[in-house]
């Protein structure tokens, strides 16, 4: 019989947002009549912009007729879309050439795929709290041990986030060949400063690492101050890749379009100590086992940096801040003690005194039907914490904080 | 520095149809008056049928307003396709269900990726000539040593396809945990018979083997007698996956789907000898590194289903297949052998005595600028062939065998 991979076998149970999905569904049947608020799962309800409608029944429509048919796209993606990035990139200071900029079906697959072109022995470091599927793919790649009880997989170096050190992680001690971050942060909804983010790029020159920096949440940042792209730091190029996605920028979860910046001067060593450019392994690795990207949602994501693209993306953005804003007053107000929600889509709060974090999803989904992330879900120092999405219409918004001060108000 | 994946090395410089884009770039900017005819990526020309438009249309509008708006899609794929595509298998007679589909960006992509769920020491059967993902992806994750002088990779069992054994490949010596199989075949367009194809099912049950079955080009089978998927064969859902796509049944190339059937009791084995479902070993690397399929693309390839769908579609593929009877009748004609092209969109000829397949690619594109693939590429048993892409305008199909005509002809 057919060996299979037996690295699989020490993910934990359900990847997070499955089984969050599969607590819900359960609640739901045994509770038919129940309206269930779901600010579980980071998913945008807001339409898509008109300009990149447009653009999108354009291309369907050249789709259609023999002089305009598009088959196999550049597997890198297509010019128009990649010298409109790279425009706006420029346009922000950061040095980004088009040639540089794959573009994707979205981040979770460039985050959860990029690790392939790395050794098996590369050592990982992460903060923790994290995005899962960091920490899934390199344990599904092989380059981690067992779970422990605490829920730290062997070989993974872990940098805690937490309200005593203001959610900014400590430096590797290990010298990683990979450092995954991200900011705006998922889960906490915190940012990284510039100075911050320039003591990570320089800590890479020193130490050799990979920054894989996942900044899918920038267009949340409304502070002029902190940095949107780590190509604005200097000395950031020789260090980083960068991903970004359309996925809350524009709304595009359901239309599927990312796109991963790796500079051409951007070297890793092989096994003879040979320098190897990372943007031709990548490419490598685009070009045998992706195909491209719909041709009509290139077109639509073109559409995201047009004049009209920009105008109705910003008032779909500046609605998910105030929900933000909204959140996170109405939870202080309640007492708890919230992060993030400022230059983010996300709320972090703390779960009452004896309360864990799955504990807490449980509560809340029992007894006022509001489904939130239990921070454990994203790693041990996420307990204690839980994750409200701002991705919800206002009227939903307004009926979790009512529901929630029906049952945390203060005495 | 950061250590990079060292298997990467081992492949050849580049993947064919880079290369071949490469050779033909280079030659049309030395001869900017030359009018090239390409035939060699097997890229469709004819436009997206009219039903999936219209579908893809419904489906972004609905994207623009709040109650047809729809985020992160199911992981393994919509039910409306899921649903459809089921329909269809069991018309035909196979059992397949719903569930046991998974949608995703094309056929590329699942053959590239599949092999990540099976052991890094499994071993790999395939034939030989090879659409070369199947070894690449293999080469990419370390299950191969170096390449030899001939292009075979260590490790690796080759089952050679030539004239001689009538491109039936013979069954593996080695019990391989893994066997790639493809019908019709890319690239020589030969078919399995069910003969054939119930030998190999037989095959797996004693040698414990999954069998990847890559049955993109399906829709090309005229012959009623001729499988269309792997799970016609009693005991298939036991032994084996099936990869199917819309690009060349729906001139999907562009648009970007396809899908992959794992039977609910395929199963794997674990390091302990453990049975492990590969159904949910796929659905784990889904859920973790995938997002799903663009909402208007996967109502797009639903409408593939519907009567006009169908309707439209066997008029193209009709359209397809008269030019691969052209095409085979004039390489006949002027003296080639010539293989395939009667239940698939390839021609797959002998190149003329003493000349090896990049030299013929070489001639005909520097004396008639028509562009094919040479058979080498496809691997070492692809030495001395060449394959010529039925898809293509009728005009340049005539306008090619004119070219080659003017050059061939008998004397």
């Amino acid at each position: 019989m057919a060996r299979i991979n037996p690295n699989y076998s020490k993910l934990k149970a359900g990847y997070l947002f499955p089984e969050i999905s599969r607590r819900v569904r359960v609640y739901q049947s045994e509770h038919p009549d129940l309206k269930i608020i779901r600010m579980g799962i980071g998913d945008v309800v807001l339409p898509i912009a008109e300009a990149v409608r447009t653009a999108m029944h354009k291309a369907v429509d050249e789709m259609g007729t023999l002089s305009g048919f598009r088959g196999y796209g550049p597997d890198l993606g297509y010019d128009f879309l990649r010298e409109a990035i790279a425009k706006e990139y420029k346009a922000r200071g950061a040095h980004v050439e088009a040639s540089e900029i794959f573009v994707s079906d979205g981040s979770k697959c460039d985050t959860g795929n990029i690790q392939e072109i790395f050794a098996t022995n590369a050592s990982i470091a992460l903060t923790d709290p994290v995005y899962p599927v960091y920490v899934d793919t390199n344990v599904m790649a092989g380059r981690t041990g067992e779970i422990d009880a605490e829920g730290r997989y062997a070989g993974i170096e872990y940098l805690p986030m937490h309200a005593d050190n203001g959610f900014v992680p400590p430096l590797p001690k290990t010298n990683p060949d990979v450092i995954y971050l991200c900011s705006p942060n998922n889960p906490t909804g915190t940012v990284m400063t510039r100075k911050e983010l320039t003591a990570w790029v320089d800590y890479a020159h020193k130490s050799g690492s990979v920054i894989l920096y996942d900044s899918a949440y920038e267009a949340y940042i409304q502070d002029p101050s902190i940095p949107r792209s780590i190509f604005e730091i200097p000395g950031a190029r020789k260090v980083a890749i960068e991903f970004r996605s359309f996925s809350k920028t524009a709304g595009f979860t359901g239309v599927r379009c990312g796109y991963t910046v790796i500079p051409l001067e951007l070297e890793g060593t092989g096994l003879n100590g040979n320098k190897v450019s990372l943007h031709a392994l990548w490419s490598r690795r685009h070009a045998t086992k992706f195909n491209g990207v719909s041709y009509p949602v290139q077109r639509g994501a073109e559409a995201v940096f047009s004049a009209d693209g920009k105008e109705q993306i910003r008032s779909t953005i500046g609605y998910y801040l105030e929900n933000a804003r909204l959140l996170r007053e109405g939870l202080l107000a309640l007492g708890f003690e919230v992060f993030g929600g400022e230059n983010a889509p996300y709320i972090w709060l703390k779960t009452p005194k004896g309360v864990d974090s799955w504990g807490f999803f449980d509560y809340l989904l029992n007894e006022v039907q509001v489904v939130g992330t239990p921070g454990a879900g994203f790693g041990p120092s996420g307990e204690g914490y839980f994750r409200l999405s701002a991705f919800a219409l206002r009227e939903t918004v307004h009926e979790a904080l009512a529901r929630l001060a029906a049952k945390f108000h203060k005495s």
